[in-house]
């Protein structure tokens, strides 16, 4: 199962909006075939591994695999009933279905054709693979991944907004490693019209092996309520998908504009102040089948997210420099007047990334 | 010499205003004595070993020592007439007198009596057990070190000055471990008129079994340039020694009501907006023989240390919480308006303390 694992972490960059599964087949204690799931459409990760075996190949085998194997048509058809026909004796399941309303069917399906099955198999080490596709499909939202850089005394940018490049060049590499692995990457305008980030993944080949896997770029989500996005920006001006999100009835021309670039624009619901809400921009997400989201944003909306708690995961990049007090901090939350309101983190790792040290942590909320 | 240095070190919370030092005596590779300068007015390192040897015990030995054996009369007599005396053969030396009008001294004397000595010996090591005397030799000043605790995202208290508690008790005891190490400790009236602090050390000996050892209590400093502490701050009224520093001719009747209390107060030079000069300050300190100074302080007096570059180690204890914008910065430097005012950290140990994260990191000033 260990293996099956690490095959099926090949899927990373490339699998989603499926899961990543991975597969090795046994016979006699022997390792006879493996495979994991490339992308969408292509074969899962059981059928890749019994392709590499003759007919027959397979009977009276053992079979390994992340998750449990389908019982329904999707793109391909059912893995349960391809290791049924191929007369496998034993499966080994390390975690069900996610789907609350399809779990245990592929594994009631394999048991009523008579072979044993076996689930729960290092489960923890399986979900920790597919958080995005497990949260989307028990909870219809994304995960959220929330990425930071900033000083020790947590500034991420001068007041006027300086802030290039707190970090160094190893973190950058890393983030871009993050951007890579997410189906979409949400930012703000506060921040397109301060930076002018281009959000796309800029990694060679021999920074990132796997991303010769990642046909699909990821989707650019920019929240921009009155679509004040510069039509030279070049978020619109590389390659790759990008939605806008904004407020109703606004700016009706750059509408138009934005539209006739081949931007696809989402009217959201918004408040009074013009704020999105961003559950509902969260829960369309989920609904175009996007998994894992970063959100790479200035203060003001990661200040959001952190207060609507809607963040799974942070990642800080903090850069080993003091910065003061005439800057901006991580999350503005306006609305945090007491301790009361702190959150509090499951710090899961913290290490150096070049001269930097990135933490990687879990919020939890009352 | 290794050996030397761990007997140097258990003078860590009591030897000041005098170097720890360690010595070990070897006869035909045999440990034959050892010893370490306990506190001041008690024998140095070198005599503590041989005193544990009988008349002529030390003849034809070798000489550990983790600093210079001293050549003047001070409140004891002088080491090396005291090796002479013993008839040692050979004497191995760490670090010279850090005092650039005496170092060599000692070891000239020995050489002129016949004695082979070798120095430079796991010399760093040796430093790093005397930053603060080697600083007050050298310098005419106090090493500096800051304590801060702070949230991940670099919060120090909430606007309205909530701050207790961020850390945890494990951090809390730590720092009453760096209190009892340090000759004294410098707050500023924010910091007393918004937590009352006694800033003693508060450690039970379990907690810290040298601490028997330790019978002076830091001193504690406190910058109140407009002498505003109340009579009834825990600071006059817990154990140790207090001086307060203001600036010149304020408020008359509370300087004769602390006199009266027999709190030590010094008049510092200050500038228009009534803030005290620092290096006066520290200056005065080293006179006093102070080697090693703990800053505890809020974001003003904090920030202003960092912003004269005289902080020589940060030691930063940070929670596993977030506490948003609506906050109090760890240093607050209105002067510093664009990065390139930043400082960067050498950053030396970064650890887990109870639920907290302790970094112990050096400022590099340009």
């Amino acid at each position: 199962m260990a293996k099956a694992l690490q095959l099926a972490a090949k899927g990373t960059y490339s699998a989603h909006p499926n899961p990543r599964v991975g597969c090795v087949i046994t016979l006699n204690s022997h390792i006879i075939a493996s495979g994991w799931h490339k992308r969408a459409g292509e074969p899962h990760a059981e059928i890749d591994a019994l392709n590499s075996l003759p007919a027959g190949g397979a009977k009276g085998s053992t079979v390994y695999v992340t998750l449990e194997p389908c019982s329904h048509h999707g793109r391909t058809p059912p893995c349960s009933g391809a290791l049924i026909a191929a007369g496998v004796k034993r499966v080994v399941i390390a975690m069900a279905d996610p789907n609350p309303l399809v779990a245990g069917k592929g594994i009631k399906y394999l048991q009523a054709a008579g072979i044993e099955v076996i689930s729960g198999v290092l489960e923890t080490e399986a979900q920790a693979l597919n958080l995005g596709f497990i949260k989307r499909m028990c909870e219809g939202l994304p995960y959220i991944r929330c990425k930071l850089a900033m000083s020790i005394d947590g500034a991420t940018a001068m007041e006027n907004g300086e802030s290039q490049w707190i970090t160094s060049t190893a973190a950058r590499v890393d983030v871009h490693k993050l951007r890579a692995k997410s189906a979409a990457i949400i930012t703000g305008i506060g921040t397109v019209l301060a930076d002018d980030p281009a959000l796309n993944v800029r990694l060679t080949q021999a920074q990132l092996p796997e991303i010769t896997e990642q046909k699909i770029p990821p989707l650019r989500v920019l929240l921009d309520s009155q679509l004040q996005i510069p039509l030279a920006a070049q978020l619109l001006h590389t390659q790759g998908k990008v939605i806008i999100v904004h407020a109703a009835g606004v700016a009706i021309d750059q509408q138009r504009a934005l539209k006739e670039k081949g931007i696809e624009l989402w009217e959201v619901e918004s408040d009074n102040s013009g704020k999105i809400n961003l559950t509902v921009v969260l829960k369309k997400l989920a609904q175009a089948e996007v998994n894992e989201v970063l959100v790479e944003a200035g203060a003001t909306l990661a200040g959001a997210f952190l207060a609507e708690h809607l963040i799974d995961e942070l990642i800080i990049y903090t850069a080993p420099i003091l910065m003061g007090s005439q800057t901006r901090p991580a999350f503005s939350t306006p609305q945090w007047t007491s301790m009361t309101n702190k959150v509090t983190l499951k710090i899961a790792d913290w290490r150096q990334v070049g001269d930097d040290w990135r933490l990687i942590a879990y919020p939890t909320y009352k």
